[in-house]
């Protein structure tokens, strides 16, 4: 699917109505913004969010899980440059207090406001920046913008990923939702990602956000992966403020899709080191959940990534990935079809002439490569399907995680 | 474990009694043998083999596990740099015929004969140069060695792999093992492994020659991944020939363990691109299964292999990895322990002057990380154990095979 009327980053893109927002240097990175602070302000908050499953989830994932449970949470606080991850106790009491300093600028209750950590495992915070850098906020200025947001929380990221759509709201009027979200390297989503937030002055209740929200990161987020690797701090997070008109739930889970989407091929574009943005398509599943087995497999594959990177006609790593999933004793190599782009390559056996054009389909910016499994249900061929998102491999991916911490 | 009494590549290592080979080039790389053919003579020949479990296994796959199915395969035909896969029943039928050839070269019948091929998937055999070869072979000699068979087989590999070991026999005597192996790219084996051959002497039944080698690839072949691509074409072979005194199950297991992590070691080292042999060993888990999980998920991160690549200290990433079996509820991260060589990184957590140990640890050859799960079991902490081997992601690897067709 392609997002409807989802816009790229502009130069500035203004929180929905309710929202406010500061963004900050502590002091966490040599230079630029890497704390925000985000307050809603709305009639009607409300709210939804998902989390890594890693056993290894962070404080702040903790602190944010327990938090989110009423759906009326009223704020969040993101730190960059460090995870605050497996720092034991004293990381626990860390981000206790974090949340309080950033709920005291805000007039908020610990309660009511989540945290979201991003960096290094492994390292404390250092509480003197922070501390410091947070209780100067009661008096400063609130009017960050998206993209402002979106930077303060990069890390590998090469640009801040920003996304708005418009929706229509029960009584004719629009709604919108702003969207930022960070994460290019350590990204395979299970639960949820890396870090999102979207805002919407929409009214709608916790209830219905949470599943229009849950129901689209499941068909976005949730489908990316630039390495296998699955970040211990990933958050998504939606915080309606009400400011505007009442949104009917359909139209806010396609609203939700189309921007998580967006922002979904901008991680995956901007993956470490990545040249290119991949695809992969499967259909003729038995269900979707074997459909995104298989993709994943594709998308992950190393040898697929690289023979992507380098324009490599091998399309033969496709069938050798899709070979991995052997417990999905279903599907039959006789009935696959693999497409590049719109060359089919297997059971076609591509010659000389149609390797020549695969290698021009590899050189693009973006590669779909497209794959039935044709296989079969007791009404014919089985549809389950499913489509995910991920980049190339390359010299540059190494270089980027070979002394990322020193 | 380290091998007891297992040697590195020598010269020339001859094949042990019973055996005669032959190493040639049909001309499917532009210089250097690229097909063997091996014959066991012996009066008692026995042989076991496992295969990849992959969808898209190929034809000499196919062919062999059925051959094999006997216990009692006389020999094996490999071919190098083609691996016919995915080539449709074309692919079949061309297959058939090389095992036709090769089997009538050395006096066997065709369905004692095993083949294994490695190389490009999606491309056919170039049948010309393969028949004109396999044809002149009725009078050729029969005098390879394993270190000229081994070299024949490679792909990316940057030397032949071959080991040896002694074993005693039931007579007080000796035996002797010699093994091959290649594979250093789209190798993470299953139930089998890239291409291995084991030759013995030693008067062996099937039965007991196919579980001493079954328990030793599992200990080590199935415990080694390069890169998480599991190749359409593994395959590991054992052949006795009964030349030799007969030799008890135990120590044959023993030995062909020794012989097999000789090589498993070999091939990690070897690893495409890589400057480093990395080993992980997981204890304290609730069984085999969930160690060997844990171990996978670090010896496959992307982000502890470029970070052992770079001897950068950032042991964070081995928590990460952990994390990632979020299906494993009883891991408690509080009881956890993360130690790099000898140095406890988690939960000591390091500071400066550790680190700089840390990174002295990772600057060599072997980089070793142990972790101890500590899963409480109703007797205590429970015992189960894996220990797997990789090695580190380097910018080489993507050089390697972002062209590797072209």
């Amino acid at each position: 699917m392609t997002p409807p009327n989802a816009t790229v980053a502009a130069q500035t893109i203004p929180l929905p109505p309710g929202f406010r927002a500061h963004s900050g240097a502590a002091g966490l990175r040599e230079r630029g913004d890497d704390v925000f602070v985000v307050v809603n302000d709305g009639p009607s908050p409300a709210s939804s969010a998902v989390f890594t499953r890693s056993l290894f989830a962070g404080p702040s994932v903790v602190l944010s899980r327990a938090n989110a449970a009423s759906g009326r949470a009223r704020g969040v606080v993101v730190v960059a440059k460090n995870a605050n991850v497996a720092t034991g106790e004293q990381g626990m009491a860390d981000a206790r207090e974090v949340l309080d300093h950033a709920a005291a600028a805000v007039g908020a209750a610990p309660e009511e406001m989540l945290i979201a950590s991003t960096g290094v495992i492994g390292r404390r915070y250092p509480m003197d920046l922070l501390r410091t850098h947070l209780d100067g906020l009661a008096g400063a200025g609130f009017d960050a913008d998206a993209v402002a947001l979106a930077t303060a929380m990069m890390t590998t990221d090469t640009h801040p990923k920003t996304a708005r759509v418009e929706v229509t709201t029960t009584t004719g009027g629009t709604a919108e939702i702003v969207g930022i979200a960070k994460g290019v390297g350590m990204v395979e989503p299970d639960m949820a990602t890396m870090i999102a937030v979207l805002f919407t002055d929409a009214a709608v209740e916790p209830g219905v956000l949470d599943s229009a929200f849950r129901a689209a990161v499941d068909e976005t987020f949730n489908c990316l992966s630039v390495d296998t690797d699955t970040s211990t701090s990933d958050t998504a997070i939606a915080l309606a403020s009400g400011a505007g008109d009442p949104v009917g739930e359909v139209e806010l889970r396609e609203a939700f899709e189309a921007i998580c989407l967006d922002l979904t091929r901008q991680l995956a574009r901007d993956g470490e080191g990545a040249t290119k943005l991949l695809t992969v398509e499967v259909t003729g599943a038995r269900d979707r959940a074997q459909a995104k087995r298989v993709a994943k497999a594709i998308l992950n594959s190393p040898l697929v990534k690289t023979a992507v990177h380098g324009a490599d006609p091998n399309w033969g790593r496709v069938a050798m990935a899709i070979g991995k999933c052997h417990d999905d004793t279903d599907i039959d190599p006789e009935r696959v079809r693999i497409v590049f782009g719109d060359l089919e390559t297997y059971p076609a056996f591509p010659g000389e002439a149609e390797l020549e054009r695969l290698t021009e389909i590899m050189r693009a910016e973006e590669v779909t490569i497209a794959v039935d499994l044709g296989v079969e249900s007791g009404a014919g061929v089985a549809d389950g399907a499913c489509t995910v998102y991920g980049c190339d491999l390359s010299r540059e991916y190494i270089s980027i995680n070979a002394d990322y911490t020193t």
